[in-house]
């Protein structure tokens, strides 16, 4: 491509109204253009960059021998009456009427239609398993769309389903999606994280999270630095310690203390955060004699709701309830000592020896407290967030703590969908089956985003090859000026066309700055500057976008530098 | 693509509901489904074939330097306010309402959103000319959905749009895109004609539409056997005949002739329909002296009410009058003779002698009418339908009458948006300047449907090469009874594979009948049988989809037959 017959739009200045960095970039760099809140227009650079993330996408999808179909994006209602979802879907779900005022919606996801196609296609247990995907549009009507196509409303997705006739085989259609997902980040040349998920409200399957690392993520993850481990903070297991509780050595003293928050009280006690425990009262379950229980953790440690609303004991959704109603003080004094309900630890807590904790009393606190001998456990259980250090629940490593932003999710769904449509078929035996389900999505446009959160520096995107718009740049200087050097570029960049890479050839009529600011910004990996004073001695220069390396070589060894850089060959 | 592993869904009974061969055909053979009025999946074949149209359009319109784009299909108001089509716009176009109660509307094609996008990004005359384009679905709320994907409500599209600084680049843009359109439809092993289509009420540049020729086509094209001549039949001049008008040779006559119907005079009265005139009565404009004209034109040809209405000496919109009021006879009794209007006279009746024309009585006509002896002319006019056998207009050859499927259009657009959007550039002089533009629509799904239309047979679907879901299909006869046959099909499968055909393996446990019935009805051009019998001699069988054509070949000499067959190498 030539840049004279190109739409390279690129900015100088940030937008005001663009937060992250990779929304930022995608302005300057010209790659979207907004046209309503959370409404797009893909430019031409940043769609040569989506159209590379939906090819991987698409070989990888072909490669574990799924089926690609295209859905409609407008959706009858009455389909989605029939899931639930038209009822329980909020209003992310844009509910539309055609000219005969029959409702319709606008796609945020393909659950229903894919059942519809499925129970009229698939009738014997012979043409299972099958996994179909699409790449498409989807809409979802955001409340406050913001961060470009990182949050959009409408934005590209590459959304499988596969319908199964038992569990195993959904589960090896999971594994094959899994690996799958990993190859196509891969490729891609980003850094990401398989991350085990939380099932949430359709529960008891697996979920699997994909992220891509950047300090500007929404997600905080916990990935071991001695194995594949990767889970959401919220789900990832805080493992017991090896260390077994020391024996008491110091008496149970009271303490006035002062001010509300723990981390007031213990400085002046001269206690460390690690050995003190901070409670908080929730209401009790069924199976509890007691209407409160009470959750204790290390005062360094964050509580975890999400795994204590688990535990049988716990009413869900939990509930805190009120400590100066129920014990007379303020939350920050309670603690564990003759506590009149359900105590229920967590396992770095139950450890302690010779610990601080609230008095049950307003302004008082105690040291030197040591289960067993002073306080009673009804329980240990995992119940805080995992933090950095901890040793992976996998056994090997230790947890390391980063950002991520979500790019695909795999889940196993089960037969929510199909027992809602009757989505089955007759088994061998002539016995009708409902099926199984697994659904896996990848936010295509999304992608582009994350990878610039991850790919960037102060000039720009930093793009991987796989993902670059261009893959080399061309930039003559001053070619309106010298024959020799238009004559060059242009050989050069037919040679290069002609070998089957993406060339940007900047045959503007610009100084060598603003040529070399837009190759910068828009990220092109790699560049051959082809000056009068090299050509002297029939040599041109090669820059690296990535780490700036600069070298010197011979016209006539450009098409094999590039060979080896870009395609190993 | 094993068959095993494939979801071919075809379907032995015609569906009830499908009325045109098209439609019927790509519900048989598993194409699409519908998922509710004018809404439909493109399951994995149907796919297939539309991808196959969208690589051939994606090429030509790189070739043409056109960019692709991606805008969003969900449109805000506020643009189409501007252009003033959010009034102008009828019920097709679905207009919605956000979370926020903010209009918005799904796009039926995108000349708002490019000319925002031109306008802001576009500022000198140094970006132009600029071809921008997209292959994205589109949504019109058609009243009656119908003819599956040839009238779907929403539908994939290629939408182009150029701009330019002057009525000469435009020009120039528009001839490109008119042979990128050739070239597009005869990859795809199309049978079409480029017509000269009416500019309608935008009125003044250049349109063509592109039709698929098929007898099922809903226009009816005028084309010439001796040049690229065609043309709507609405819009093919009916050129002056080249012989002179005959000296008179009969008297004037009077006669008595029964019925209302111009045909039921003729025959009694022993006169060819060729040799008789018809006339109609209707407004004029304000440029006559007079309230009505009187149109003349052979009785074996048809008023063209189009051509009539353009000529200054009538009102448009075109106004037929009440003969009965005016004359006091019936329209099929009025005649040029002592007539009190202006009569304006088509250009093959002009040149008639001893013709036969109404009376201006009830129940009388005359015979051996002569102009100028017995009836003024006014003016001579083109002003009826071309038939076939007419001179072709371009003067070369003769015309034929067919019907077409339009496919594709072309439009010069002019200043209609650009005005009203203040889309403008600084020229090289500094003077802002309005652009001019072109737009440019392929109906990428309909194409699919056309072609199905053009080529089908009794037994299903006659895919040319380019458009075939697949290229080859391999079918071994009893294959689960014979390793040998077993083996022989999978070394094929493979070498096939390998060697970039598109490949559909019939390995399912099923008759040969019903193996090459799914074939023939899906329509996979070339297809090789494998069975004990040959084998003996170590041959297969191939049988071509298109003209049957069985023939015996070694085995080892399939690869370089369908090379030759279907690369030319």
């Amino acid at each position: 491509m030539r840049s004279s017959q190109y739409l390279l739009s690129t900015l100088k200045e940030t937008p005001s109204d663009a937060e992250i960095v990779s929304h930022q970039l995608m302005l300057r760099a010209g790659m979207i253009r907004k046209v309503a809140s959370g409404l797009y227009t893909w430019t031409p650079t940043g769609l040569r960059v989506l159209k590379k993330v939906e090819r991987v996408v698409r070989e990888e999808m072909e490669r574990i021998n799924a089926l690609e179909i295209l859905m409609p994006m407008v959706q009858p209602a009455d389909l989605w009456q029939e899931s639930g979802r038209w009822e329980d879907y909020g209003p992310e779900l844009l509910r539309i009427k055609d000219r005969h005022e029959r409702d319709f919606l606008l796609g945020p996801t393909h659950e229903e239609i894919i059942s519809e196609l499925v129970r009229k296609e698939v009738s014997s247990y012979k043409q299972l398993p099958l996994t179909l995907f699409q790449i498409q549009t989807k809409f979802r009507d955001e409340i406050r769309p913001r961060f470009g196509v990182m949050r959009a409303r409408e934005f590209m997705m590459k959304d499988a389903y596969s319908f199964h006739l038992t569990d195993e085989s959904l589960q090896q259609a999971y594994d094959e999606m899994y690996d799958a997902y990993c190859r196509i980040f891969q490729r891609l040349g980003l850094d990401f994280r398989p991350v085990i998920a939380d099932t949430g409200s359709i529960g008891g399957h697996a979920s699997h999270e994909f992220h891509v690392l950047a300090g500007s993520g929404e997600d905080a993850i916990a990935f071991s630095d001695g194995s594949d481990y990767a889970a959401n903070v919220e789900m990832a297991e805080a493992i017991a310690p090896k260390k077994e509780r020391s024996q008491p050595s110091q008496d149970k003293q009271v303490h006035d203390v002062t001010g509300h928050e723990v981390s007031a009280f213990l400085q002046p006690l001269a206690v460390d955060a690690q050995q003190a425990v901070q409670c908080t009262l929730v209401k009790a379950s069924d199976e509890v004699e007691a209407d409160a229980v009470m959750l204790v953790w290390r005062a360094d440690h964050e509580l975890n709701t999400i795994k204590a609303e688990k535990l049988t004991q716990i009413a869900a959704p939990i509930e805190v309830l009120d400590s100066d109603k129920l014990m007379g003080c303020h939350g920050s004094f309670i603690g564990p000592v003759n506590a009149s309900m359900p105590v229920i630890v967590d396992r770095s807590a139950a450890v302690l020896a010779d610990f601080a904790c609230g008095a049950n009393k307003q302004g008082q606190w105690l040291t030197g407290v040591n289960w067993d001998r002073d306080a009673e456990i009804s329980a240990v259980e995992d119940i805080r967030n995992v933090v950095a250090g901890d040793p992976s629940p996998c056994g090997q490593g230790t947890l390391q703590i980063a950002r991520g932003i979500e790019v695909g999710h795999i889940f196993q769904l089960g037969k929510k969908y199909s027992n809602a449509m009757k989505v089955g078929v007759l088994s061998e035996t002539g016995k009708h089956e409902t099926l199984t389900m697994g659904c896996y999505g990848i936010g295509v446009s999304r992608v582009v985003a994350a990878a610039i959160e991850q790919f960037h520096d102060d000039r720009g995107i930093n793009w991987p090859n796989e993902l670059a718009p261009f893959e080399v740049a061309i930039v003559p200087m001053n070619m309106h000026k010298s024959a020799r050097v238009q004559k060059v570029a242009n050989e050069l960049y037919q040679q290069l066309r002609d070998a089957g890479f993406d060339v940007l050839f900047d045959d503007r009529k610009e100084r060598p700055g603003v040529m070399f600011t837009d190759m910068e910004l828009i990220g092109v990996p790699h560049q051959i500057v082809i000056g009068e004073r090299n050509l002297d001695e029939e040599m041109v220069e090669y820059q690296s976008r990535s780490d700036r390396d600069k070298q010197k070589m011979p016209i006539n060894s450009v098409l094999e530098f590039l060979n080896q850089t870009l395609r190993n060959a």
